[in-house]
């Protein structure tokens, strides 16, 4: 690992390739700690907008340079990838734009993907290349301090590359995924938006709204006591970041609104199948979920799949720092095949 | 730890005190296990309906003798418990009641405990002693295959004694919670029902809508693709067993339907901030919630505490095999100074 204690020296060091972080949470945090840890001959510069969250994200070896604002982390950089939460992308994107270099790729790691592809379109200058991501990773604990390099080991990573976005965009952001341990697989940034709605958004809003009937009872002090496994598992998104929370509700509302519904209607049918006095569809109803779910758990997704990236492993290094990468920068891209895109024609 | 291959043998075999379970599945599989971990001279009877799940729990450790019925199991048993669903808790009590020796103590680890109280009482002879009791553990998988010594560590596990339950009965069912290292707390049986109801029987309604609504979908093969840990964690307890869940909603409706309303509130308040233009009220929300919930997760439940069983470590072979227990039997325990009892006042 290469000290690098004064922000402005590295001008002199011999020239790293250099990877972006802006914001240090737990995703980008975590996301640092892996790149350094997978890839000795780069250098991530990171930014958090809290002085004592850079610093710990430096000493936890999350980040090479702590930049003291964000377009001075991304000068230079060929790879940026925002982890901040999503509704301070546009004022992050204004004020990186113009230290950008040419032929940067820009990815991030936000929980929606069609309103950040839309600011991203509005505000990054065409010269860079725009491929938005988001790791389906997390945990309890929010923050730098929770950061863990193997959060994204095994676990889904969405690729939205857009329909502009350059081929060797997308693959610098599928090898990032796959640095890291992630399972990258396309999606469409609409269609991300709404399964996300259904499988992390509402589960968010469920555990928030189920703490809070717990908590907000008076008998709070007794039934926190009875409060075993069952209740924290079912409960423990709610401690997550509450701002990621809010950005996340508030460019995804309609989507997030629509699954809210839907769930509301299904537990309202499993009411009337409790207060019925036949409680044999009752049985079934939890017995075509417990066999669902067991199914889901050990066979994993029906087979009916998105498009997945190619299995084929990216090297990062090949991206960011081979021949490869100069090729493609220098307009190699259009000798590559096509990669094929998502089914967007799909029904929900 | 002694051969018994004969079911009938032991007869012959020298007197050791027996402990019986009914119902072999993750709880009562676990329970044995623990016992006959913890203690080398107690004999653990074991009575299943399904004969391979009884081998399997003999195979396991978890039990000494496979009993051909669940009377005997009970007969020379000096402590029974009940780990069966809880709606066959009336016919497990019609038949052992006459195989029960006189002093017996019977307790259950149901999920309810006011339907089975009065069950007892109804159908118990005055010549034992029933106290409720309830574990707050279980996992994901249930079953014998699932059982697990180490289930209860470090969980409460709720007492409901009755008022006419002898001290002595109380503190053998006390003995037998800290002797597989959970943690003993009183609760009156109808105060236990209601809270059991927020705390265990709602968020498995919740966890079982909210798997449905997404399995439910017909893009359900591309929600399970983006699913991951958080999705998997807040549907846990899905995977439960459908027939204890049924049982759990068919002997607690009241309070199951209660609690689902207070929750279906909640969830349409938080629906409303969410439609709301001014999102500030909502990041409220998730940050009360994120607090109150790290709040409960680090410091524990609040100060106004239920009575808890006395700290004071009670051996369950001085109550089982001593002179303690002889001289309680014969009549002593009215000079025991009587445990207070739970603070029934107070308001939900």
């Amino acid at each position: 690992m290469m000290g690098n204690n004064d922000k402005n020296k590295d001008k002199d060091a011999p020239k790293m390739v250099r990877i972006a972080i802006i914001g240090l949470g737990l995703i980008g945090g975590s996301l640092g700690m892996a790149v350094r840890r997978a890839l000795k001959d780069v250098q991530v510069a990171g930014f958090s907008r809290t002085v004592t969250t850079a610093r710990k994200a430096k000493s936890a070896g999350a980040i090479d340079i702590d930049a003291p604002t964000a377009a001075d982390a991304v000068r230079d950089a060929r790879l940026v990838v925002l982890a901040a939460p999503v509704m301070t992308f546009p004022a992050i994107l204004e004020e990186i734009a113009p230290a950008l270099m040419p032929g940067a790729v820009v990815t991030d790691v936000g929980s929606t993907k069609a309103q950040v592809a839309r600011w991203a379109q509005q505000i990054l200058p065409d010269t860079v290349a725009f491929v938005g991501g988001h790791p389906m990773a997390g945990k309890e604990q929010s923050g730098i301090d929770a950061a863990d390099p193997e959060l994204f080991r095994g676990k889904p990573w969405a690729i939205a590359p857009g329909s502009h976005a350059p081929e060797a965009a997308v693959r610098t952001v599928i090898s990032l995924a796959q640095l890291v341990g992630a399972e990258p697989l396309f999606v469409d940034a609409e269609e991300h938006d709404s399964y996300v709605a259904a499988i992390s958004h509402l589960p968010l809003l469920v555990a928030t709204a189920l703490f809070s009937t717990a908590n907000g009872s008076a008998a709070w002090p007794e039934l926190a006591q009875l409060a075993s496994s069952g209740f924290r598992d079912t409960t423990r998104l709610a401690s997550g970041s509450p701002q990621m929370a809010h950005d996340i509700m508030a460019s995804n509302r309609d989507n997030a609104l629509h699954w809210l519904d839907r769930f509301t209607a299904d537990l309202a049918r499993l009411r009337a199948l409790i207060a019925d006095d036949d409680t044999k569809p009752l049985l079934e109803a939890f017995a075509r979920a417990e066999l669902e779910r067991d199914n889901f758990m050990i066979n994993g997704p029906p087979r009916r799949e998105m498009e997945r990236a190619p299995i084929e492993k990216i090297g990062i290094s090949d991206m960011l720092l081979g021949s490869r990468l100069a090729d493609l920068m220098r307009g190699g891209e259009q000798t590559l095949r096509r990669m094929e895109g998502p089914d967007t024609g799909r029904k929900k």
